[in-house]
């Protein structure tokens, strides 16, 4: 028997990334109709591809997918034991493309490799640029992404790797998304809840959501725990009172899909997620903020060979305690309205007329 | 491509209303063992035909049935974009009977016809009433009730619709409630969990069910989302807070799934509902409330040809913060007790001793 | 048609129990991935074994299996009925020997038997010793052990029973685990989440398992009604807001899962529960209250003919509103630091390196 020695995992620091390291991240998730169940409950989502075991087989899928955003957060959450438990912040995301469809008895895990390091002037600091690659367990791709934290150093002596940042596209180009062989012109829009697809979209079109959703404790806690992420800010309130905020930080997955589920009014029929180009958590976010959203229609492009679906570029903006009939985002300078929470740069898939 | 035009759903007004109208209500949704837990979590309910696939078993059916309300919850979410949206007050139901069972894996679909209408003296709202009529993927009818709601004009100039209100029943007849064929005589009292079955209940018996349950903001908005109910009142803190009651309102489904979890403890062995005559919600809820109920033996009937299985017609009454042992309800006057919260009507099935 | 009579369960008293009196529970409980996913969200578990499929076929099992205390908590809310509505205390359990793993589509039922009676001096109430089994649909016992509550006496004169108490072992005994013949050398701890095995554990270490978790009121209410414990001093603000401690008392189970959960941070890898030696509630919990927890490893054990899985004997201890860095456990005359709310000895089995 060995000698004691500490279990508990501390989580990396900046001198423990390497460039083109491989990290294979724990705890495979298998996920099923009851995930499906609660991400129901957690958001009200109503698009009818993720709800309907018969829309979807209209489609030709066998069942219902899971939500895209679920198999996100489920993926998402498995690196941050190893890529951001002693995150100073989460800086952004790109290039997430979202690829095999999740069903209910899919096991899921998450490998990611380092792709950038950058220490930062301080010393203190650096920023982590990882690709991370959730997989089922038939080997195909769930969802591909690019993360990149600033993650502290162990020890600010510690000599900087040659600093490497990688070329991260604006948005994920029409060519990469991968569009599923379905049957999307079977589509009906009076089940989808509204008669507009695809073709009734305008670039340069903002729709406000209208509808907003109240955050309790309790609902981000075991949303947050249901996809077993376990950055410590989100759950305990005796430390989090002391600290920079006074209470707990919602996990920003939990606002986006609280966004996505808000943008059913006014675009029911834009039901895949293809790809999310970029994201910000302009400010966090808290138990008792009423999220509201609206968006704009960015691009809209055709997909080759394909005349039954189109995809749209999107920007939907989440704010707190604000409605969105103004459209509240940046000032002239740039700077975001005080009440934005929510950045999102996405494209979503819609069936066209026919 | 066409023209920007409102892609948001504003809810239909009095006006788009017309007698005979068909509603065929958006979003299907499939329900599966997900949903069976939540609704555990949600109410703590304990019939043994609901909860357990072998008491299930053997009476005949394959797996356990979802719970009643679960189903009338979910068929009535699917109405409220398009009838209640613009409700200044859902006034009542009636005449809601039970059919074909549902099981996970059913998916329900709603569809509603315009029964009546009446434009009120103040020219400002109207009545609509609809029966609405839950349907699975086979075709087979789950549930179909009458409802009846408060509607804004959009305009008090509007012409109103000549006035027509439908003759409702006081209650559902015997001859009307489907009364499925299990084999009730197999059923046994002790995993119900009372000894007390259909003969042994009279009519005018009152029972306190003295369990109670306290609201929490997480829970009725879990469930209310989890029945794709979207009515806002329910869910935005923001604009509630400077509303007639200055929170938020729990959707009143979710106190009839509470008043139905604590009948349990007097009336175990009521393991079906058959039918909801009808019922008010005579005051608002809200979180924080504590919810308890008690209930009297309005009638007792044989179902004609089976000595198995009986009927009780039910009153179920709950109210908040405060206990049941004197059967609060109403004064001579006809006026509610400013506790209670619901007056609920309806018929269950109970086994017979054999 | 018999007379009214009191059709509400009121629990037993002291004077209700007999020696060897069996006790048939109530209400049988089919287990799905729905109550899965709940317990997810609950409790944010991460042991690989119960979240994912591919693990648990790894390790030869059909799929993974549903959590042991998840298996615990549903055969000890049977019990509650019958047992410990009119308990005053619930004083502890013992020798508890988890047998059959518990799979999506078991069904759970409860007996129990008295095996002690002894009436307590005051004459007021009596300890009220039961043996409670769990078995499944196929006849398999899921689990078995020993409670003892303090019960009110009816009628303070009614004559005492022969004082009766069990011999109740220390700890189970190894040879007494019901060791799974899994094929746990095809573990793969990096999946696990953790490179320690059971060979790297030393009788005498303490782990500190760093993470908390704030308890939230909808959170205990969902855990305790999923499990359909109907204790009501978990559920009722309107009448604890004036009892003992002026709010709602989390279960105690809910305490044992949030401390299971937060030690997978140093025993990842303890990926089942074998036994419950015993366990004492020290200090009520409340919603608010933040959960912390470390662990000793009190004892280490080989399994006769197994060179693939070992046990440990671990005490862990749980705090609220205190981090564990110093283990607070007792002082020097026995008395528990007044942060520690949950004791528990209980014996896990881990894969040994191969």
């Amino acid at each position: 028997m060995s000698e004691p020695m500490s279990k508990t995992n501390g989580g990396n620091y900046f001198e423990d990334f390497a460039l083109d390291q491989e990290l294979h991240h724990a705890t495979p998730r298998s996920l099923n109709d009851g995930d499906r169940a609660l991400y129901q409950a957690l958001y009200g989502s109503r698009f009818c591809l993720q709800s309907s075991d018969e829309v979807a087989r209209g489609l030709g899928l066998s069942t219902a997918p899971l939500d895209d955003l679920l198999a996100f957060h489920v993926v998402f959450g498995k690196t941050v034991p190893d890529v951001s438990l002693n995150a100073v912040a989460n800086l952004g995301y790109a290039a997430c493309v979202f690829a095999a469809p999740v069903h209910a008895g899919d096991t899921l895990t998450t490998t990611s490799r380092v792709i950038g390091l950058k220490e930062n002037s301080n010393r203190k600091t650096g920023t982590v640029y990882v690709r991370s690659t959730g997989v089922k367990q038939t080997g195909e791709t769930v969802l591909d992404y690019v993360r990149w934290v600033m993650v502290r150093k162990r020890d600010a002596a510690s000599p900087p790797p040659p600093p490497s940042v990688p070329d991260l596209p604006n948005a994920v180009a029409a060519r990469e998304l991968q569009v599923p062989a379905w049957k999307f012109a079977a589509f009906d829009s009076a089940r989808g809840g509204s008669p507009h697809l695809w073709d009734d979209y305008a670039v340069g079109e903002k729709i406000d959501h209208v509808d907003a959703m109240t955050i309790e404790e309790a609902e981000h806690q075991l949303a947050t725990r249901l996809y077993q992420n376990t950055a410590k800010v989100h759950f305990n309130l005796h430390s989090e009172k002391d600290g920079r905020f006074g209470r707990r930080i919602v996990y920003g997955g939990h606002v986006i899909s609280i966004a996505r589920a808000l943008s059913f009014n006014g675009l029911a029929n834009a039901i895949k997620i293809a790809a999310i180009n970029g994201g910000a958590h302009t400010a966090p976010s808290f138990a008792g903020d009423t999220i509201y959203a609206w968006s704009e229609v960015l691009d809209s492009f055709a997909i080759a060979g394909r005349e039954d679906v189109g995809a749209l570029r999107l920007r939907t903006v989440a704010t707190k305690d604000l409605a969105c009939a103004e459209f509240p985002w940046r000032d002239a300078g740039g700077k975001y309205h005080p009440a934005v929470v929510l950045d999102l740069d996405y494209t979503v898939l819609m069936p066209r007329q026919n």
